[in-house]
């Protein structure tokens, strides 16, 4: 597979996003990884937009996080983003967040997601969006 | 006028609403300030639930606040939420926050409202939210 | 054991927990999480302020959440919080989040902490804090 | 005065900041003015993280907005920071949000603060602080 295996974002930690122990609060990084979907579904010519204005949605169904080194106010860090899985229903992606200088692993994840229309309904993907050749 | 003037909503800080400074962070007040007027459309009659409904939308178009004293994570805070203004077209709240404990002013503001529809554009409010006989 | 087992926290979804598919954006449970774990502490007299002036701080190093049924704006949930490991320099948490009227589970999660100083720095949990006889 | 007047930042719409109204939720663009104040005094030799590391904070006392038209998930803006006061114990800045592409203004606000110790303290600004030659 080509470099589209993954997608890598970069994002500079903001003030808003840090607490009392003066580090990212551990729920940001749960928006850090759906913005690292929305640059992989730029990238591959997937964009979440596209999907929403056909009347889909990609409903978070599992997260799990894994917190090794905290990153504060001013960092910046890579995230990289990676399709795991493509069902007819559903996507899977995994992630990996790293300090963008020296490279030290921050945090690791993973998500699990199924196509649903506007009333909530699971729904198979739209065929575009089953077709991920990643080259 | 009656107590229905203002409403009153208690309010506990979160942990994730602190940041690095060790105090809230100054845009959680914008929310508290938004459950302020939920509490008070639930006690005077006009929930927003119901004003959704029916396909309409109450668009912020002007915030102030001024921050007096800052709030600290699981400190308990009153909010105070008075209807300032009713037009045709929109609606003026004012707000107070205080410690709960000893009263102290924490932080006032204000925020200013037009009804719109779902496509965003601008509406007379529904006949019963121009009504606001608060007693 | 005791009631005490586990503490109910009563939650009020807030406009500002929304996002653009009309549900709770799902980030926003992390934070529900994190309140249940301050009422577990204080209601089994280990407020989570009190070990922070004693200069200890629980850090999250997992957090894992299934995601079945979606909570809307206003909508009351209530979180259930389960201490389910205590070791010398960490603790274990489960949470169940129901529909408060009707008794939906929509959300299942766990979180893992250990026990870190101000300078970061792994620590054992202090004595108060690894004794929870839940009754 | 040069360029330096003001200082652009160009941000991502965030789905996490999105609420049911399918907008963004008012309370970002305070977040957003705070990452253009950061911008701001990189961009000027005045970064945040240098002036917390001597113990001084900018606390903010006042944020004025005015929401002119919504800004969407994926929506590209571009917020200019200006710095619109100096004084001996405090700062003043003036913002514009607009549409990245056609221009349009979306959001203005102004913002004052003022400079804290750690304990809470107002301080007169450190003397790198008052000296803003912005050319």
């Amino acid at each position: 597979m080509s470099d589209k295996d993954f997608v890598d974002t970069t994002i500079r930690v903001r003030y808003a996003e840090t607490d009392t122990m003066g580090i990212v609060h551990h729920s940001n990084y749960i928006v850090y990884f759906e913005e690292g979907r929305s640059d992989f579904g730029r990238a591959t010519g997937h964009p979440v937009t596209e999907l929403e204005r056909a009347g889909y949605f990609l409903a978070v169904t599992e997260v799990n996080v894994r917190y090794m080194r905290p990153a504060v106010y001013d960092q910046i860090i890579t995230l990289r983003t990676r399709l795991t899985g493509v069902q007819s229903r559903g996507l899977s992606f995994a992630y990996e967040i790293r300090d963008a200088e020296n490279g030290d692993l921050l945090v690791t994840g993973s998500t699990k997601h199924i196509c649903i229309t506007r009333d909530g309904k699971a729904a198979r993907l739209p065929e575009a969006w089953r077709d991920w050749s990643l080259d």
